[in-house]
């Protein structure tokens, strides 16, 4: 979810820095949540990360602040956090649905792609690109950060899912269909328009088969009801929502309901859960505000393609509208109980996190990717046990990879 | 040119080794050629060694053997050769011209980009993309080598020529339409079968616009007679021949005659000279060597899919074929004449190199990239100054990148 970017910097900058600043001191986690991480493989499965990358001299190997750069995720955060990494997503933003629309598409996420490489071969000793199941622990134990690729929106392949096979060789190992508007394959959740295809297009449902003869798990997130209903169906290979919260807790559409939750996890699915403030509590209507963020973004563009000075005044002015049109902010306990819900309802061996950073996630007390340790001391506290974290951290979503390369290798 | 891969190897391999060491040994260059290598910018335009990164375990870092791997670049042989870098080419071996082939055309070009971007950014002390025609300065000056990209056929653009902006900025800055094979852009030099276009196709002349646009410089290597009058018609900046030969030396119609030359030069393009026997002297036609190469590719396909232990087994029954149906191998002096030729018909600002190291290049005396300081000698023999040399040896081409570059920026 791209729309409601920094959304949680509701104070002037100064104020902002010196809190955070305040909130990191306090910030140190337990011993036995440190020595969890270390053990563990801790993987995010939905970063926005590469968004930054587009940004003029931002240096993922330096430590940056939410309140300062509206980043959320760099190489001293991720250590801090104790993340080892995750699926750094190629996000395309849904464009018009026309040969120029689909050609710019494709053009712009192959250069996303493009990045992600360059990041990872200029640190080698510090990233490495992963492609398989068992690269994360290789990966993990050596002290590097995973670098899963996935895709957010299939806009990308336009008509041609020939692409499909190129962004996997480009290493894309995670598909969603759709984002926040209707597509060439999907129907979204969250589009105002009526619904277009009632779930999957007959494309949509060649992608998810192109997708399970490639070994690509699918992603259900910003679908609509009806279309995961279909990836559920059509789907050889069990379904992950990379970055989504319960329906029950939060009456979102965005969201998942208890019934088709129970249904993934039957199928031996995943729900990664998502911190975006918008998606956890109920936010009243507030069209003013949203009008003036879309006139923002109008004014602006892409974040990514901004200058530092550019990327500071939208920032000063988004500090302006938050301020004149407050919403309320969900805190970490509000995100605590999607967790805490969806553990009751399909249980550990079917949960973990995709926390929409730099993507428009973060909640209050939990700003950006350092603070993660905190997710393990609310479930250590739960009474989760450390076999319970090692699938809730990663386990599950690389044994959904594993189900989509098993798969794709029964074929040949 | 790749059909005549490693043609140079006519001996076992023990003896071949021997004797390359001995020609290293001999190897010593003048402190004179040295030292102007050491203060101008050597660049060649046509390095097919983007090929070599496909194998497994080769490590462009290390020193090979041609005699042994069939290769000819890396940077060990650059930096004993003192060439700064040059124009490394995205090749695509021309398929069928159907909707699947242009697919996977596109598909393959794609990732070998990739494979060049993970390569340099792999190694930031050593190589550096170069965008502009005023980075390879710099980025030699740095003690770097320089990586510009170009494309070799350009039929991964299909007939989407939106690609050709995806392209450039994936760091394409220069491209020729046609290789060996007449194709949706433009009749080939070398095409057995009758021509299609008479040159340039409505598309072809619609990607040299659209090069113009973006400030790729044009090649017209490969193409046909009346394909190189169309481009120099129809190309608003000056074209270049990338890795070409004289006709009048060697009467072979990928070479280049003398009228054209003159055309070339005086629309300000550049001949950058090839050293493929082939095309360096006149060789008998050998219909049994020709059948018995054309066995050994569909054998094992491309060179750079194989195994090092198929890629021997190749080399090894290639040294047979070469033995069983010898061909004449064109000389060091043979390349000179070619050199010489150019520069008296068109002089030093419209001559270069472009030996198509890693694509069939190499002659006897000068099998592979380190002994190019032979060129600088025989040059200054022959009277050439350090001015005309800094021409010849990058000038010429960087001139032609500047004029594109320009021109796009007029059109802004």
């Amino acid at each position: 979810m791209k729309n409601l970017r920094l959304v949680s910097i509701s104070l002037a900058a100064a104020v902002t820095v010196l809190f955070s600043i305040a909130a990191e001191t306090a910030a140190e986690f337990s011993a036995r949540a440190r020595a969890l991480h270390e053990r563990l493989v801790t993987l995010d499965t939905h970063l926005d990360t590469p968004l930054s990358l587009r940004r003029a001299n931002w240096d993922i190997m330096q430590r940056h602040n939410y309140a300062v750069d509206g980043t959320q995720v760099d190489y001293p955060r991720l250590v801090k956090g104790g993340i080892d990494g995750g699926w750094w997503a190629i996000y395309t933003a849904q464009g018009p649905l026309t040969p120029a629309g689909r050609q710019a598409a494709r053009n712009t996420a192959l250069q996303t792609a493009l990045r992600i490489h360059q990041l990872v071969a200029a640190h080698p000793q510090q990233f490495e690109l992963a492609l398989t199941a068992d690269d994360a622990a290789r990966i993990a134990t050596a002290g590097k950060r995973v670098f899963y690729l996935s895709m957010e929106n299939g806009y990308p392949f336009g008509e041609d899912l020939s692409l499909v096979r190129t962004f996997y060789e480009l290493g894309v190992r995670m598909v969603s269909p759709v984002h926040v508007l209707h597509n060439d394959l999907a129907d979204s959740a969250s589009d105002a328009k009526a619904r277009v295809w009632d779930g999957l297009s007959p494309l949509g449902k060649q992608l998810v088969a192109e997708c399970n003869r490639l070994g690509i798990v699918l992603d259900a997130s910003h679908a609509s009801d009806a279309a995961f209903d279909q990836m559920l169906e059509v789907s050889a290979t069990p379904v992950l929502l990379s970055h989504s919260s319960c329906r029950t807790v939060c009456p979102h559409p965005r969201n998942i309901d208890d019934e088709r939750m129970r249904r993934l996890a039957a199928r031996g699915g995943v729900i990664q859960l998502n911190t975006v403030s918008a998606y956890v509590i109920d936010t009243p209507a507030n069209p003013g505000r949203n009008q003036a963020m879309a006139d923002l973004r109008a004014k602006y563009g892409n974040r990514g393609g901004l200058t530092e000075e550019q990327n500071q005044a939208m920032l000063r002015e988004r500090r302006e509208i938050v301020a004149k049109f407050p919403v309320p902010m969900a805190t970490f306990d509000d995100f605590l109980k999607h967790v805490l819900h969806a553990l009751k309802i399909v249980g550990p061996e079917h949960v973990g996190f995709g926390a929409d950073w730099d993507g428009g996630g973060g909640v209050t007390g939990m700003e950006d990717v350092s603070f993660c340790y905190k997710i393990t001391e609310a479930l250590l506290l739960a009474g989760y046990t450390e076999k319970n974290l090692a699938n809730i951290w990663g386990g599950n979503a690389l044994r959904l990879l594993r189900a989509a390369e098993d798969y794709a290798k029964s074929l040949k």
